[in-house]
C-alpha cells in the first residue's frame, strides 16, 4: 500500500509581522484563512521574536556586562521567540485551531555549538511530523537550537527565515511563506526607483545573488539553504493582503520552474564596501596570495578583486572589503607593502556597488554593453567591475550610485516582460 | 574510602532582588563574597523572573485571548526566569566566577503535568553535582518544571522559593537562603506594631502556621517542603547587609534545632475570610459531613469549624471561607437550609482572624487565657476561636484588627527572651 503524504507548507512570521498582540491576532487569522482555504494542506508556522524584543535583550546584556558570555547571551536571546510562540499558538487555539509551540530543544533543532552564530545540522522530521499527524499546527520558536551539550545555540542574523527553511527542507515542505512587513522582491530599491517592480518570480540563484549584492528583503544564508533543497521560498507582506502576482509575493523557485528567463531581474546596491589599491606591486602569485591570506586571518572578507597593469612589470591590485574593516585592512596592506614590492596602498571609501542579476546572462552577452551605455549616458566612470556567471557589478562614485541605479533600470526597464527567447528572436 | 561531599548551599533571589541590571549586578556581588568567605561551599543560585516581568507577560496573554490555553501560558511565563538566569550567570562569568545557566529542562526539574499550578517530582542532583564538580555556580531558572512529556510547567505562587527547596533538598544542603526584599519573618506585621521583632530563628512548623495565618514573607508549599526534608531555610533582605542577628535573616529551622522553644513566636492576621453560620440546624452529623461535601466540591476551602448549641435539640454551626467564595458559598447553604433542617443562614464578612503561634505552645497551656485577658483588656469581643497544637487563632471585628493585634503583641512582649522552661520556672 503506498500512503500519499498530505502537502505541507511553512509559514514564517518576522518580527514586525508579530510585533504586538493585535497584529499577532492578525497572524492568526491568516494562518486560519489559509486552513480553510487548504484543508488539506498541513501547516507548519515559525515565528521571530516582537520587534524590538531582540534588542531590548541585548540591552539588558550591555548593561550588565561589556562583554557577555556567548553562551548566556544565546539563553537570553532565545526568550524572546518563547513570549511569541506562547502568544500565537494561545491565539489560534482560541480560535479553535489546534496548535503548539515547540521551542528549539522540542523541535529537536540541532545545530553546532557556535553560540549566537550557529549552524543547523539537522531537524526532527519525525517528532514534527508526529505533532501534526492530528491535524495540530506546531508553532516552532524561530532564530534558535540547541546543541549535542543541550545548550541554547541562536543563528546569528537572518535566523528565523533559517529555522523556517530548514524544517521546510526536513518535512520536504511544498513551500516556504516568508512573511515581512514587504510585498516581496523588487526589481530595484523602490525608494530610489518609483517604478521599481514586484517581481512575481526569481530563481533561488538571482535571489542568492540579490541577497548578497544588497537586497535586504532575505538573508542569503536562507536563500542558499532553500536553494540546495530546492524549496520554493515565497516572500510576502503580512499587511498587504492575499498573496496576488504583481500585488503582494514574490516566489523564489528552483531555475527549472521559471517559465521566463528574464536577462535581468533585478538592480542592487550596496554603500558599505572600501576599495584598496596597491600601486606598483609584483605581479608574483605567491605575495599576492599571502595578501590575501593576511587578511583571511584577520577576518575581512574580500569581495571584488581586481589586477591591472602598473609601471613597467608591475601590477595594481584592486580589492574591496567591507567599509567597517576598512581602515584595519589598510593598516594591514600598508605594512605588507615593502614584503609585497609594492610602491604604496590608498583607499576610496566614496564608493557604490551597483549590480545587475539575471539568470538570462547565463544565454546572453548584451548585458554588460548595455549596462555601460547606459552609464555612458549619465556620464558616470566605473571604477571598477566584477562579473559572474549571472551578474555584473560595477563601482561608481558614491555620489552617482542612484543615478547609476535609475539608468540602468531605465535601460533593462523591458525585463518585466521579454524573456531570452524573445530577445533573441527579435535581434 | 570515605569521600566527604563539600557543604552546599541554595541562595534564591526574589523578582524585587534582580529588578533591574544594577539590582543583578548587586546580586552577583552577594553571591561573589559569600564565595569568598566560605571557599569551601558549594553555591547553587535560583532566580525569579525580573519584578513586574510575570504581571507583563500574563497582560500580553489577556490581550491575545480571555483565557489562555495553560500550557502556551506556561511557555509564556517560563520566559521571564530565563532572562534573569542569563543576566546573573554572565554577570558572575564577567566578575571571574564560572557559572552557568540551567532552565528547568536542563536542571531536569521534573513535575507533574498540572499547567500554572505543577508540583514538582524529582530534581536530578547528579546532573546538578556534575555541573558543579569544577566549582562551576548553576543558575537554575525558579518556578519552572518540565513534565515527562517535555512539555514546560510552572510551578504556581510560590514557584521559585519551592524550586529552591527541592533542589536544596536534593542536594542535601545545609541551607537554602530566601533573599527578598524584608529582613525576615517578624513577630507580628511590623506596618501595624512598630515594636514587631525581627525573630532569629523560629521552627518550620511555627513558620508553616505563620505562613498560612497571613505573613506573606514564604508560602505554604515551599515552607512544608522544607519541613518534609529538613532544610534550614533563612529569610533575608538582598537589600539589608549581610546576615545578622535581629538585623537581617530569620533562620527556620527543624524544630530540634531550636535552642529556645518561645511560647509564642509570632501573632499574624488576615482579613481575607468571612464567616457564615447556619442557626438552628439538626445536630446529625451526616447532614453536616453533607453540607461541607457540597461546599468541597464547589472548590470552597474552610478554614474554621464551630458548633454551638441553639434553641432546643439544634446547634448553630459557624464556618470560615475565603471572602472571594464567600457569596457563592452562602447560596450553597441557603439552598441545602432545608436539607440540613436549618432555620437559616447568615453572613458576617466585617471580621478578621487573629492567630498566634509558637511551638511551646505544646508544653504550656496558659497562652488561651492570656489572649482573652489581653483582648477583653481592649473590650474585643470573640466571635470564634480556633486552635491547633502550635497556634489560636481569633475571630474579632474587623475594625479591631489592629487594636487586637497590639494588644496580643503587648501581652507576649517578652516572647523575645521567655523559654517554656523558663516560664515554668517562674510560675
Amino acid at each position: 500500500m503506498i500512503r500519499t503524504r498530505k502537502p505541507i507548507v511553512v509559514m514564517k512570521f518576522g518580527g514586525t509581522s508579530v510585533g504586538d498582540v493585535s497584529r499577532i491576532k492578525h497572524v492568526a487569522e491568516i494562518v486560519r484563512d489559509y486552513q480553510s482555504e487548504n484543508p488539506e494542506t498541513g501547516i507548519l508556522v515559525v515565528v521571530s521574536a516582537m520587534a524590538g524584543e531582540t534588542n531590548k535583550l541585548v540591552s539588558l546584556a550591555k548593561g550588565c556586562v561589556d562583554n557577555p558570555d556567548p553562551r548566556e547571551l544565546d539563553v537570553l536571546l532565545a526568550s524572546g521567540e518563547q513570549v511569541t510562540i506562547a502568544l500565537l499558538a494561545m491565539r489560534l487555539l482560541d480560535l479553535g485551531i489546534p496548535a503548539k509551540s515547540l521551542l528549539a530543544q522540542q523541535a529537536r533543532i540541532a545545530t553546532s555549538s557556535e553560540h549566537t552564530n550557529a549552524l543547523i545540522e539537522g531537524v526532527d522530521a519525525l517528532r514534527l511530523r508526529e505533532v501534526m499527524r492530528d491535524g495540530t499546527i506546531p508553532v516552532v520558536a524561530g532564530f534558535q537550537g540547541v546543541d549535542e551539550r543541550g545548550d541554547i545555540t541562536t543563528l546569528g542574523r537572518g535566523g528565523s527565515d533559517i529555522t523556517a527553511v530548514a524544517i521546510a527542507a526536513a518535512l520536504e515542505a511544498s513551500a516556504c511563506f516568508i512573511y515581512t512587513d514587504v510585498p516581496g522582491v523588487f526589481s530595484t530599491d523602490p525608494r530610489m526607483v518609483p517604478r521599481a517592480r514586484l517581481l512575481d518570480r526569481i530563481s533561488h540563484e538571482e535571489m542568492l545573488e540579490m541577497a548578497s549584492l544588497g537586497a535586504k528583503v532575505l538573508h542569503t544564508r536562507s536563500v542558499y539553504f532553500a536553494m540546495r533543497y530546492q524549496i520554493p521560498l515565497v516572500v510576502l507582506s503580512t499587511f498587504a493582503g492575499p498573496l496576488r502576482p504583481g500585488v503582494n509575493g514574490t516566489w523564489i523557485v528552483p531555475e527549472e520552474e521559471l517559465m521566463e528567463k528574464p536577462v535581468v531581474t533585478g538592480i542592487t546596491h550596496r554603500l558599505d564596501e572600501a576599495r584598496i589599491t596597491i600601486n606598483g606591486m609584483s605581479p608574483d602569485i605567491q605575495k599576492i596570495s599571502k595578501l590575501f591570506g593576511v587578511l583571511a586571518d584577520q577576518g575581512v572578507f574580500i569581495d571584488m578583486i581586481s589586477q591591472e597593469k602598473g609601471d613597467g612589470a608591475s601590477v595594481n591590485v584592486s580589492i574591496t572589503v567591507p567599509d567597517e574593516n576598512s581602515l584595519l585592512a589598510l593598516e594591514t596592506v600598508r605594512g605588507m607593502v615593502p614584503e609585497l614590492a609594492g610602491a604604496g596602498a590608498t583607499i576610496d571609501r566614496d564608493i557604490a556597488k551597483v549590480s545587475v542579476v539575471g539568470i538570462g546572462m547565463r544565454y546572453h552577452t548584451g548585458v554588460a554593453a548595455r549596462l555601460f551605455h547606459a552609464l555612458s549616458r549619465e556620464r558616470i566612470d566605473v571604477r571598477m567591475i566584477n562579473t559572474s556567471e549571472i551578474k555584473i557589478s560595477v563601482l561608481v562614485q558614491r555620489k552617482y550610485c542612484e543615478a547609476a541605479v535609475r539608468a540602468i533600470h531605465e535601460e533593462f526597464a523591458e525585463f518585466e516582460i521579454k524573456t531570452v527567447e524573445e530577445i533573441q528572436a527579435s535581434a
